[in-house]
């Protein structure tokens, strides 16, 4: 199983764990999460780079990884993803680094399945 | 002298007064932060909104600032700017929320300069 | 009008601009944030004194003072206060002092008004 | 050797060579640290969960680790915990559910050993 | 009263505030920051330039403030300040100008106090 | 391959793809952090504990293992090393702990190389 697989089937089965417990805020917070990055004033690409470039300053690897996968899916090319990336590496500094070498591994490891 | 152009004239005087410091590292970070703003692979639309986002989940008032003068120069609706708030305030949590009164305090001030 | 007042004057008048733009996900991230803080398997006394330690963490001078309002209305004492910001302190390190300084201050105007 | 008692191994091991090293400050900061958590105006279950939920709005998987270990000795149901950190994830965002889905996983770890 | 002195006045009739409540955590957190900055296998002047610019990433003005104060009387020459204060911009991104920008202020007004 | 050959080995492989990338903001800022810390007014000896020490508080286990290579190369001492970390972990909290763990890890293994 590659690395992307292994990230995205873990993530579910917490986040089924998570979901199971009843708790309500959690719940509500999953259910938002969903539906903030729907088409609406604006249109799911931008949001998707947006929750991709607020991920990397905060440097959560798993965040940018997830916003990674959708921009995967809503055809993002490698440009405007490295463009992405720098404008956040700029405004949050080197210390994103480390965190920027991940994602353009994750991205790269997104584009080469087949 | 109203709070942005207020801000625009501290702004622009301490600026002056880093870049007359001849520092070479504060020189050319400045100088890349017009550059990444700049079209390129993703056009300053979508740019300006990573930049105000990043700089509202990083808490950053005279960032978020600065962005929503921008974005106000390219003719965002407010209905755009505050769906973009929002995904930030969703990513970065209630603690952004007094960071979301001022953005939106300082962008209806935009909006009102006759 | 003392500094607490002005504070929740603003704070009330900022949020319903914000209540006003009918942004769904806005609305929702306020509703969630009120009952979050309701009696359920932790109390609301306790919950309150973790959204006041994780505001001065996240060194939200705004989130503090709203929290101390709430933990003022829950008749904390001025020990039991300044217990949970010295352990907050010890958590965030000494960058947390000077919204520790802010707390405290905020605190003592609460309990100096009749 | 499971993963909570193979992080619990690695935190004595590495706390006892930074003891050793004579640094004043360290040593200082770990007694501190001892002590705040101690019973005092507020009791100890109260400042676990405030060390809890501190350290995961700061996005600290170990320090979450340490005091769920703690809050598990103090006995706390999993409907607390889980509520603990749902009121963390909301002040501190959905770039927390990484670490709430690690601390979840932790806490399930824990009680599931006999 | 110019700005430093006001900062200095207010933080010096807190931080007695805070000393005065008898809460050991926060009395032994104040008496380890003096402490840590006195000559020790590094000296004082090295310490104060890790003090300010771990103040500048994490974006706490009062700190800078009080550290600039302090490599004030420990003469450093403004080239040199300037470049600890670019190195952690750097580090911290371009969300660190505003905080930068107050600095230089800061510590040109220190400079101009005769 | 012990740990810290295999992270600089990591590190310059992404490194070189990143740079590959033809994007002129990743490139431009990779040879301003190379620039920053050579020597200026201040020596690259204490560019290197700023570096070091501003990787700790903002919790950047990778920035802190590069810049304690560079420390090392530079001939720091475990005392002086140390010092640094403890007034850092000072400033940033208990919260940063976990990474004075991992920062003393790397920096033993890297005196027990031969």
């Amino acid at each position: 199983m590659n690395k992307n697989k292994e990230f995205n089937e873990y993530r579910s089965r917490m986040n089924q764990r998570l979901l199971d417990s009843e708790n309500k805020i959690i719940k509500r917070i999953f259910n938002l999460d969903t539906n903030a990055f729907l088409d609406g004033a604006l249109n799911s690409n931008t949001k998707e780079l947006i929750g991709l470039t607020t991920s990397l300053v905060l440097k959560c690897d798993d965040c940018v990884a997830y916003h990674l996968g959708k921009c995967y899916e809503l055809h993002f090319s490698t440009e405007e993803i490295l463009e992405a990336l720098s404008v956040a590496t700029l405004v949050g500094g080197t210390i994103v680094i480390p965190h920027l070498r991940k994602a353009i591994e994750y991205w790269d490891e997104l584009n080469s399945d087949v």
